[in-house]
């Protein structure tokens, strides 16, 4: 085999947002897959608010992508060689495989896809970890009940999107908080949300107690900043708020802003817990098959958002921050 | 009857610390006890920081006390005489009875307390309002569990100095962060803490490691600001922070400090949650008995913190929040 492979490496940690002088692109000759490994050929790179953390060397829940090192992304691929007797060439998987044209990677770290049932890029956003983030985050944490209240934030954004969509499965009220006009339409025309707010035009403080004559029961956020804040500001009793990222503080270079209305939860009784997909390893298969039952009915439907080309990934990356992007991000590689 | 009442006043809702002319001091005739009603002698006054709440007019769990009005408070007090079949001139009683000499209550509304099993002034502390905070925020919400460990803030503070004691009863360590080497002492040496951290002359961030080197199971906060975003810093897996106060912040004139350091909760899987003790009404009488069993059993102590005279309210209240009160604060009317 003389393949050779590209990849994106990190070169510094940022300093707010990235810039190009961040990543290096390196060539070098693909490795045979080892005892157990497969060689895959990426096809498709998720691309992930939660990137931006791993860039980062602050406490986290894994560890930093050391500087020199491949960055690490989510990714779908077509296995070209294997080393293990449960993948062989022409297997699709998703894995972390990182920004690079070819992977090795343990067999037991990738996940076989089957494209009969979906097309590969919703084993990125539906039925891949975005989906899943939404799935345990709203129903194990926010546990929405009949007739409540679900507000999420980003809900033009992947995850948002599968969360507004999984309130209404559960029979809940649910508005997004979204930025402009397009997303607004996009959220409640094509994935069902009751109301849609804009906080690029709207102030989104002053507009929640329409859209939520009784309060906010769940609250799922994405974005952290003002518009926690103005959530907060109107939970119902025993409210549970989700935390699964702050994509407004990512590039933040002082510290961070905190939810200055958090009193709110001792006024209503209410919680705020935090997660992040790992936690949820032991029940991920049983999830992945009620949100695949789910997506065959065609109750779950998301846009994909397609950038093209390997040495495209920094200005793609950024689309994430600027606003600029709806529904899942994707980097199609080859 | 020819009673008089002396009254002290809400006169303007303060900004910042309440400062003297907040107050304003009333003389009228204390009226006759109505069908079903009790006419109480205030003896003790419970001060609370949950008092500079009542203050303002900020939405909350309960209204505001209207200016003009009786300023709020829990209080114990002797019935003087009763137009209701279950009190009894001579009973003892606690309730809402406020900053007066004498008030007019719904017998309802009072809880007889029988001194043969605790002094008055534990009917306002380790038995009363005080003492159930603490019992509810951590046993319902914070549920340490046998070797855990447990951080609580004002640990000197009336509610506090109860959490550690409590902490200690289900087999947890009790780590208490309190001002000055005093307080410190009073917390380890009289009531049982393993350990406390002096945030007035060490770095809380940097002590908890050391007083913490499983990290923080769960975190009792009743102050708010820097303290909290230390701890939070300092969370272990699947941590539980209980929001009983910020004392901090309650005088703070312009937006609350939020604690920047929230996004541990995500990293941790941990839960921030918010109470009021009235959350409790229904399970109240429940959670009373294990407490006086406690109490009977001597494992639970208090230090009492006297202040003498109606017209002294002020200058006492103010003790909360100057970081001079240690133990239960109370205010001796009669």
């Amino acid at each position: 085999m003389d393949l050779v492979n590209q990849q994106c490496r990190l070169a510094a940690r940022p300093v707010g947002l990235p810039k190009p002088s961040d990543w290096r692109y390196t060539e070098e000759p693909v490795p045979e897959p080892a005892a157990g490994e497969a060689l895959v050929k990426t096809l498709l790179v998720s691309l992930d608010p939660a990137m931006r953390g791993w860039m980062s060397d602050a406490r986290s829940y894994i560890p930093p992508v050391g500087v020199g090192e491949v960055m690490r992304a989510l990714a779908a691929g077509e296995v070209v060689a294997s080393n293990d007797p449960s993948l062989s060439p022409g297997d699709l998987v998703t894995g972390l495989l990182g920004v690079q044209r070819y992977a090795v990677a343990p067999a037991a770290a990738l996940q076989k896809v089957d494209t009969t049932l979906a097309p590969l890029p919703v084993y990125l956003s539906t039925l891949g970890m975005t989906g899943m983030t939404a799935y345990f985050g709203l129903l194990d944490i926010g546990k929405p009940v009949t007739g409540e209240t679900v507000v999420v934030s980003g809900a033009a954004g992947a995850v948002g999107g599968v969360v507004g969509q999984l309130a209404k499965l559960k029979d809940c009220r649910a508005v997004g908080i979204a930025g402009g006009a397009e997303k607004c339409a996009y959220i409640v025309e094509e994935l069902g949300f009751d109301a849609a707010i804009d906080y690029k035009s709207q102030d989104v403080a002053a507009s929640l107690p329409e859209h939520c004559p009784q309060g906010i029961d769940v609250y799922f956020d994405n974005v952290g900043g003002e518009i926690l804040d103005a959530a907060l500001a109107r939970l119902a009793r025993q409210a549970r708020v989700v935390i699964c990222g702050a994509i407004s503080q990512y590039n933040a270079t002082g510290a961070m802003a905190g939810p200055s209305n958090y009193m709110s939860l001792l006024i209503n009784h209410a919680s705020m817990t935090g997660f992040v997909i790992s936690d949820y390893l032991a029940q991920y298969a049983e999830g992945l098959r009620e949100m695949a039952g789910w997506y065959a009915e065609g109750k779950l439907s998301s846009r994909g958002d397609y950038a093209t080309g390997l040495e495209n990934f920094h200005e793609a990356l950024l689309r994430l921050f600027s606003g600029e992007n709806t529904g899942k991000l994707v980097l199609e590689v080859a």
